[in-house]
């Protein structure tokens, strides 16, 4: 059997320029491209040459299939994702339904995520420690949301939140905030950057505490400070470790 | 004043196609490069034209900071980092030192980090929750980085190593190991991608408990799997949710 490869690509945060030169090659050669349709959209490639397989948000299973189908079919083949595929994208997806459509091999070309895309935005709120969370349970119970809201606070690592709100998930970051509240101060810095690298891109700074009030989407990500985050002429900085208590263990 | 820029440049993982477009053009653009020497020689622009300020790894604070004088003089000034400059990258420093140098903008420029380069060549191990903990105690307590170990394993999340090991810093893979199989089973899948994206790339899959008896260095990223995650055919999967316990809970 012919060996096919189908590829999930990342595209990063949005504006074409933040695509690998890989990601762009792959999806230049290939002569398929599946995608939900936005994504498809912010790409500058011709697409009118290329066949194109859209499905819906929801419809990602099924969008998986048909790409890992016409990989079996020998089309050279991009799935491709907002960001990196492997951070809730569909490489998981994709090698768990590989055994579906035998002969078909995955190669996964990473993208820059929005955790480090909205952080250059913001300044520096990752120069350590972090947990990425995301705050949908559609697939996750809530209570282990909240429970890895809870350590990653007690931790001190600087939280970075995906999903944060949907349509149908309203008050979700404010029931987040509430839950980092009981570990955190009301008056910790925390940060949203939105629409990163898209029309309408923006980004904001604050506390926790004014973050309760403020709404989110899915196009929105969440950044909560460590101890050593300060916000400085609008950038949101984290030290690099804990110099002061270094030096005054071995002092 | 004039207004003057300071880019610093994540150029991602190693190899050159695996660099955002947006990098490119502001390394191709700036007459000033500054950067570690190895990360320099990633790069398959020609420097032969550019002023280059080359600091060991331990001249950090020296390199950013002629790399915003520079920016100061007026000359379009890129510092490049690899990965992200965002993630233990440069970022930070030079929003922290940029009040020394008046009248300079800064502006990050995302690349790949490791987490998620590795990853890609992985499979898709960050498919759901993460945190990213560098075991190097030069500036951080280690007490602090074995909490943290010990909570992020509580909580459940995948678990990425950066720094694992140095020559001045070897058996802290297996200290962080001995930590963390206090809190998951000898079995949990764990793997390790090393110099991703260059000369030497390789990948290696197995079980924390094998893990404990492998080093590390400084370009090898280490991954600990959560409840959810798998070794199938090489690859590392963590499923995108917990689809089981949310169907027991609703039925």
């Amino acid at each position: 059997m012919k060996q096919s490869i189908l590829y999930v690509v990342g595209i990063g945060p949005g504006h074409p320029a933040g695509m690998t030169e890989e990601a762009r090659r792959v999806i230049e050669d290939c002569e398929v491209i599946a995608g939900y349709p936005l994504y498809l959209s912010l790409l500058d490639t011709d697409l009118s040459r290329k066949t194109v397989i859209k499905t819906g948000m929801t419809g990602e299973e099924e969008r998986c299939r048909r790409a890992l189908q016409s990989a079996a079919e020998g089309k050279k083949t991009a799935l491709v994702c907002s960001g990196d595929p492997g951070v809730y994208g569909m490489a998981g997806l994709v090698l768990a339904m590989q055994e579906e459509v035998p002969g078909v091999t995955v190669r996964v070309i990473p993208g820059v995520t929005a955790a480090t895309a909205g952080a250059a935005l913001l300044g520096a709120p990752l120069m350590h420690d972090f947990a990425v969370i995301s705050l949908s349970d559609r697939l996750t119970p809530w209570e282990k949301i909240e429970k890895r809201l809870l350590l990653a606070a007690e931790a001190d690592l600087v939280i970075v939140l995906y999903n944060p709100e949907s349509k149908s998930r309203s008050g979700y970051l404010q029931k987040a905030c509430s839950i980092l509240l009981t570990v955190l101060p009301p008056d910790r810095p925390a940060a949203t950057a939105r629409n990163i690298g898209r029309e309408g891109e923006e980004v904001w700074t604050g506390t926790v505490k004014e973050l309760t009030n403020r709404g989110g989407d899915m196009f929105t990500t969440v950044y909560i400070g460590n101890s050593t985050t300060i916000l400085k002429k609008g950038k949101m900085i984290t030290r690099r470790g804990y110099p002061g208590e270094m030096r005054s263990r071995e002092g």
